[in-house]
């Protein structure tokens, strides 16, 4: 005999309590080599239009003052674990073939002084530029935005072709306590503390700036409670739901033709 | 000898009869099972765009009290129907592996209020989220929309992370009778009697929602004069139409590379 | 020894004369069936995203008083030459399987009042059907437009479900001596003297409506001069053009994987 | 043990000295013959969406007052290496099979009064399209505009169909010295120095527009410092970084179905 329908409500804590059990009970963090996950992350910003010519660069700590990142020339939509260079902390090469992105200079001055963040994306895609270019800034009006809450800081000067010193000042500088910045004229960055959290924010980013680009050429833009956007935003950014939806963005890459021979 | 063409005109009724004797001399439902059909219209909207990260749910009635749905972690793109997990009523799983996604505990509440519901879909596509996001209603406006004329309600407020019972109440009592609603700042739900109902209506309310936007990014929007929107509406939501419009989609998705593999 | 290069100017009509010399030395018309023009129709504007759930038709004469179309429920990108019915002036099937679109009523008004239009297409594609709900006409402003100089009719009203007679009468007296009309709140019709060149109308229509749209949503449109527009228009729509536009239109899907298999 | 972080900034005048030296260590020019390069650049701007119909048209010196390009009708999605012909100074075909497009006529009066022109693109793409329907010339608004800085030129006015001697002559005029020019109601030139050049110019000037689109129809562009964009546009213009950029770009194609196979 069914049960009778529940028609009274739990406290909303004991939800919560309960999510995270069983969020906690769920398989444990994923196996693949840093090389591999930074390939991936290339690939999955590939498949969202984050890469055109030769701009953007993905990097990630490597031991001490070493880094993992892509030589200058190879495409986010055709990275290889196997092409990814090691660089120190002035961008000579000490592992693989080929030459940094001069402009990945201003990711060593956000690890010099964010010693908790352990990888950081820039790139320049569509909706992200459009954004940069009217100067203004993530509003956060929507239940997938609502990472960023708290958590985007904006530069709102472009202080030229970024492959100086002075450059990675501004830059650092202006990203402050948040894990992500808009930079004007530019695009945007993401300093995480894992691969998969800098690629999870890369990725609604620029999902956050295409829905913010076409609401407001439509309509005005109604911003959400930021308390309830907060509360939204510590769910979205628990480990386990970064990694669970890392691993399923690098899932539909492997099925695809992109997909990087992680260790050829 | 030919007949001389037709010049005199035949009641619009006369017309509407004969198509509905030939509807009904098609072929009957799909044969498909619960869990083929809920797999593939993962596929379908997935190809829509209305999936990216984790956010989104479907569901079925499966038995007293029980429902299929998709395990938290897998993607509309990659279902397939030996995925789907039973749940019950609290959301406790009954067969299958893995958690459901805790946002779904506000489908339970649409189904203790509304027995007529079957099937429920949730998710939050681009243009339905721009639309939620400045707070604008589906308008009423061309012949594709019909089947939302008195069919689409509004949540005005967004209740924060819906995975408590409040979301649940709130939500529930503000789709009244409507078989959608949109919710602002957050996306589209839609109560069908049936998957492929539930199915058909989230492919179009995501299609009108895009049309809406671009609509009025460029001009003001003349909407259709409700009686006849209710006319085509009824026609747009015969079950044969349903049907057949779900089978098309369907098949495309079997002959692309996403298909599921349903009883794997 | 090379010669000097030119520097004084030949009159235009040379060049044009030159031109059309050169275009009749091309080979000739294409030995294609009807039957697999019109399922190359179907695939060409499927590509355009011309198609969606199960609205739009495609149609051609054959014969005295009876003409070619698609069963209702078979999509655009799934079209194959061996579905298509032979219908007659009534719509009754007197060959193949599976019942006509019922709105395709309308498309026979148009052949018993315009003996010149052999082929018509309707769809619904998406900034056709932006412009439609905002009730603006094609403005003639870039030479990809030229084509519907003159060429592009506008029905202000829409009747509703268009499956009776008022519909059909109503439309083909809007679409006058046209070869295209915009439909508020509906869609397009082409008119073609050949397959072709309905075709070859519906695949620029639709292109010409999506510019216009995205350059309302910025700026402000500058036609061009009417006179030259006429020109280009009546270059654009010489038969060799039309022809070979819709060979390359049809060489593109028979690379594709949605290529119909004309006779199967 | 690790060396100390660099905490003090180096002049970016030594930055840029090591990137240029560190450019030219990279592998030499590519092999690619012009016939090769010239088939790459139609699949690169077809796979950007520069083609529809029949409209655009590319060219490159060879030899003496001769010149290569495609025959009309064939698409840019399908242009292998052996299908370009050679035409002389008045389009007379040199060797094989076709007809130019007609209104490659005023690439020539381009070529006549510009000697370091070596290839020239000409394309209708949808975002330059909506520009050009607007009167809105390019606005340097981010960095991945730069290379258009004093190089992008506008011509107001469309002269019509562009298949005779006059237009070529306002349009070479209007050109001046830049790289490339708006033509409104119409599209887009590029003349480069290389075909690598003018295909690196017409992917990005197309990028551009489709940028400046967007923003506009959301917000008020606001330009980057023109003397900062001279710097980066100086850097983006780099012999050694357009043609890094369109080998990847050129391998993208090769990766993909739609390569051209080179010397069929």
């Amino acid at each position: 005999m069914p049960a009778k329908p529940q028609t009274t409500t739990v406290p909303k804590a004991s939800h919560v309590t309960r999510v995270d059990a069983e969020l906690e009970s769920l398989h444990g963090r994923s196996t693949r080599s840093e090389r591999d996950k930074l390939a991936l992350t290339a690939h999955i910003l590939a498949d969202e239009g984050h890469f055109g010519g030769l701009a953007g660069q993905l990097t990630a700590r490597f031991g001490q003052n070493h880094f993992l990142t892509l030589p200058l020339g190879i495409g986010f939509d055709e990275a290889k674990a196997s092409d990814i260079l090691v660089v120190d902390d002035d961008l000579n090469v000490v592992e693989g073939h080929g030459i940094p992105n001069p402009a990945t200079r201003f990711h060593l001055w956000i690890y010099r002084h964010k010693p908790n963040v352990h990888s950081i994306v820039h790139t320049h895609p569509p909706a992200t530029s459009a954004l940069s270019v009217i100067g203004q800034p993530l509003i956060i009006a929507h239940m997938d935005m609502c990472m960023f809450q708290d958590q985007c800081a904006y530069l709102p000067d472009w202080p030229g072709l970024p492959i100086g010193d002075e450059e990675g000042v501004v830059i650092s500088s202006a990203l402050g306590d948040c894990k992500t910045i808009l930079l004007a004229n530019h695009g945007l960055i993401t300093a995480g503390s894992s691969i998969e959290e800098a690629a999870y924010l890369a990725f609604f980013f620029e999902r956050a700036a295409a829905l913010q680009l076409a609401a407001s050429a439509s309509g005005t833009i109604r911003p959400v409670d930021p308390k309830k956007a907060r509360e939204a935003g510590d769910f979205l950014l628990k480990p386990k739901i970064v990694e669970m939806t890392f691993e399923y963005l690098a899932r539909k890459i492997e099925r695809g033709a992109s997909a990087p021979s992680a260790s050829q």
